[in-house]
């Protein structure tokens, strides 16, 4: 491609907003446009990795003997209303209406379309298993797109669906499409590491978020130092200490306390450790349920291991008018004692522990009532959770329950394998198979993504230096970029021509501009390999050959230069 | 891949309603399933036939210069009200909200997108030309979906669209790809004719379809023997015959006429030649003017024709009660003369005669009253067309101006090229190149289209015989259909692990079945090259060998069959 006639070229402003290293930079170098928050437009340059990207994902999963198709994606609403995920789904389901009436949700995930034409089949137990996947145009009315292509409203993602007869052997196709993954992320140039997480909205039993460990991203999870064990922040299991087995049980207390609402304010008044106070977090559920989460003071509620918990589709905070009008107490003095006793009658109030309070003693905190607090709360005698569980978000420093250290971690995640089992097949009519004793049974089932654009972002938020992008060679928009210096333009266009000639992909640029500005325009679009052909280098019958990860040029003889590249990209 | 493990295995049975021969095999052979009407699945035999049409196309776009890019699906909508195509455009547009109230398209075509990405950039004429194209889905909200491939409501479509500094520029690409077009389709195996037709909805001043001659097809078209004159009806223009130059022109004259008010009774009563008559056809346009349209008795009106003679987004058909209250005419008795004085006071009436009636002395037809008849109509005599210009649709026997046969002809549109112009960078704001005199102007434009599954479902049109689908070589699914017949499945492995190792893509039924059963879903799917292995030819250490489109089988020694396939696909 002569970069002359390239569509796309760089530019160097950028708006204030673009945060991201890896907006800003496939920005400047040409490779996506913004269409309006959270839609982009591949350009040339930022498509040829997106397919080669592809390419890869297609390689490897068809490698794994899945079956490439294409659903719509317009979905028939009916089948999300089957699995009754029009209003449960994590993600805002887009829909519309067509002309005759029938309404349709935008394609965010496939289950049921997957289940919908798997059903059209009179499928045996001989047909099974089998994964079919598809690369096709997904759909998230997200309320907050990041910029870039990181979070995003629109993306290609390729969906997998496998179809067993049962567990043993969907745990089989898991650990496939585990070692899958692992392959192509590595292909692509990126390190992952396969975290236990939330299934969120797509249900089922367990599931494993492929991630990348960059500070751009948005999952906090923690693991040992092996990487034995690794876990989203939303599932992580850790160790809760017994902070002071010690201590007597004293007596409850209530004493006046005035002071502000945070914490911080009620561990000066007391000089009592953090740890030692309760944490109350009031909440409301999508049913109006008041959802009271407690904690040990010097942790954090995890909503969404709290949702799980309390098996709420929504939570949200409580007002200060339902603390004081409802529950009759106090907006930074609730308390867990006494409070179903003093609310309004016919109010339902869960209230729900982590386990961590079991290791605290004594405990203090607010004693549902202005500038009043109680000293020497203990779980059991004082108050009795309706649940205790794990709700805690992992510290930056905790432990595994066998005593390994946790590391914290921040990753983007590129990709997911989820066990399904027959969460979708039992929501949805005939979808069965005939097992080999005659009897219908549902599918078991697991699914398995992973989001190209994300990943495309992802390998730039990795591999970049000041000067602009460092594309590993797998998805290098071209294996050569080509820079002529001077007036040499007509052995630049031997070079170019015989270069095509033996399949190498070259941007060549031929602009009559500065080297300065191709040089850095060259840095910025990150191709591996650069090549200047110069009046200098023709002298000696060579090229300067450079690559964008290495500091120092030399010069190849232009006899030798096939050959080098064919080398470097072996 | 071994079909006991394809999902999407062939059936017998279609429903009723299917009539479409295309869209009866591909769905048996397991290449399709609808989802809902006009909304196909393509199976994992269905996409691997996209996917090669796919490669064809861009392969030949590529090399054509073309970038490939692609543009979000979800179209900001005020792109569209830029060009006030919202309401103009002849496929219903779907529009959506998002939670935001953000109102979007979904992409049916992508001119706004396009000028839109481009304008982002600033290009000068040094940038320009380039054509850039996408492979994206596309949405029409078809009153009507034929069922199969060929009108739907969803599907892949190849969109490409150039900008140029000016008309001669452009011409240079429209000429490129008219080439390419017909490189692209003969290599997936049809022979089209590329037809002048109207360019609807997209704007522009000339455009021409890509049509495959089929019964399937809906696009009429005349052309001559040579070819070198080929037009849709909607624009084909056709000799008008003076009819009867030697009669003198005779006095107007009113007659009763008790009759019905179709043509026939008209001739039939008179015993006049029918093209003698005037045909009157009454239409109102979206402003509510009347549109009297009026032809030579035995010609037709063509719609598309007239709406842009008179320039009307719609045409809709005058009722009784307007013709009656409002023209003070009769239904069946309309005429041109003198109905503008006859009708009620400030109705807009617009008359466009076809140029057929300048051939035509002395007509005769309705005298806006009921059982009364005028003869001896005579144009600018007795009646003033406000346009007078082609508004027929070209009769199954006519001829070029100079004479030429025009034989009709019924087709598949499968592409498309339009010439746009400045269409649209005159309507949107800062689509502007800077020009080598320093001056902003708007780029000239052109788009080029094709429908991959359509092209898909007109290969089958043309390319199948009783038994089912006989692929062409370039996008068969699989290029050998290996078949075991007995108990022979060892040295059927060994056979299909040695093809699969040299490259050659084999679908290998290894299914214990009937071998008719075998057989006959080979013959179904369609697939160039059947091999079969049974006993008896394993006898002779041979495989027999048959073309899908060959009559006679042969037999194949097992050491050269390798060879003999590189041979038959070479």
């Amino acid at each position: 491609m002569r970069y002359s006639q390239l569509f796309g070229k760089t530019v160097k402003e950028v708006a204030a907003d673009v945060r991201l290293v890896s907006h800003k930079l496939l920005y400047q170098a040409g490779f996506i446009r913004e269409s309006v928050a959270g839609r982009y437009y591949f350009l040339p340059l930022g498509i040829r990795v997106q397919d080669k990207i592809v390419a890869i994902v297609e390689e490897e999963m068809n490698k794994s003997g899945a079956q490439k198709m294409i659903t719509p994606v317009l979905h028939p609403l009916e089948l999300w209303e089957e699995t009754n995920r029009t209003n449960s789904v994590g993600f805002e389901l887009m829909t519309i209406e067509d002309q005759r009436g029938a309404r349709f949700a935008l394609g965010g995930t496939a289950e049921e379309m997957m289940v919908d034409v798997v059903r059209k089949f009179n499928v045996s137990y001989k047909d099974l298993p089998f994964n079919i996947y598809q690369f096709s145009q997904k759909f998230r009315d997200e309320k907050r797109a990041r910029g870039g292509l990181l979070r995003v409203r629109e993306f290609l993602m390729k969906d997998a669906y496998s179809f067993h007869t049962d567990a043993d052997d969907f745990k089989k196709e898991y650990d496939s499409m585990w070692k899958t993954y692992e392959t192509i992320f590595k292909r692509v140039g990126l390190d992952t590491i396969p975290i236990e997480s939330d299934n969120g909205y797509i249900g089922g039993e367990y599931c494993h978020e492929f991630v990348v460990e960059s500070d751009a991203g948005e999952s906090r999870f923690l693991m040992t130092k092996d990487r034995s064990y690794a876990a989203h922040e939303e599932v992580a299991v850790f160790k809760r200490e017994v902070m002071n087995p010690d201590e007597e049980m004293l007596p409850l207390e209530e004493v006046e306390a005035v002071r502000g609402t945070t914490m911080e304010e009620g561990v000066k008044l007391h000089n009592k450790p953090l740890w030692q106070q309760i944490k109350d977090v009031l909440f409301v559920d999508e049913k109006r349920r008041f959802v009271l989460a407690i904690i040990r003071g010097d942790y954090s509620v995890n909503e969404v291991k709290l949702k799980k918990a309390v098996d709420a589709l929504e939570l949200r905070p409580a007002t200060d008018e339902e603390i004081r009008d409802t529950l009759h107490s106090e907006p930074g003095f609730i308390s867990p004692v006494k409070i179903k006793e003093g609310a309004k009658k016919g109010t339902e109030i869960f209230i729900v522990a982590d386990i961590s309070l079991r290791g605290v003693k004594n405990a203090y905190g607010g004693a549902n009532k202005k500038n009043s607090d109680l000293f020497n709360m203990n779980i059991d005698r004082d108050y009795t959770p309706d649940l205790e569980t794990d709700i805690a978000s992992p510290p930056a420093d905790c432990e595994t329950e066998d005593g390994k250290e946790l590391i914290e971690g921040k990753g983007i995640e590129v990709g997911n394998i989820f066990q399904l089992g027959t969460h979708y097949s039992t929501k949805m009519a005939r979808a069965v198979f005939v097992d080999n004793d005659g009897k219908a049974k549902p599918y078991y089932m697991g699914c398995y993504g992973i989001g190209i654009g994300r990943t495309m972002g992802t390998v730039v938020e990795v591999h970049h230096d000041e000067k602009g992008m460092i594309w590993p060679k797998a998805i290098a928009p071209y294996q050569v970029h080509l820079v002529t210096i001077g007036d040499v333009q007509k052995d630049a266009d031997k070079l170019y021509e015989s270069l095509l000639a033996v399949g190498i992909e070259v941007l060549y640029d031929d602009r009559d501009e500065r080297a300065g500005v191709k040089l850095n325009d060259a840095d910025l679009i990150g191709i591996p390999l650069r090549l200047v052909l110069s009046d200098r280098t023709l002298k000696n019958q060579a090229v300067e050959w450079k690559g964008r990860a290495e500091s120092e040029a030399k010069e190849v003889k232009l006899s030798d230069v096939e050959k080098a590249i064919m080398d470097f990209y072996e």
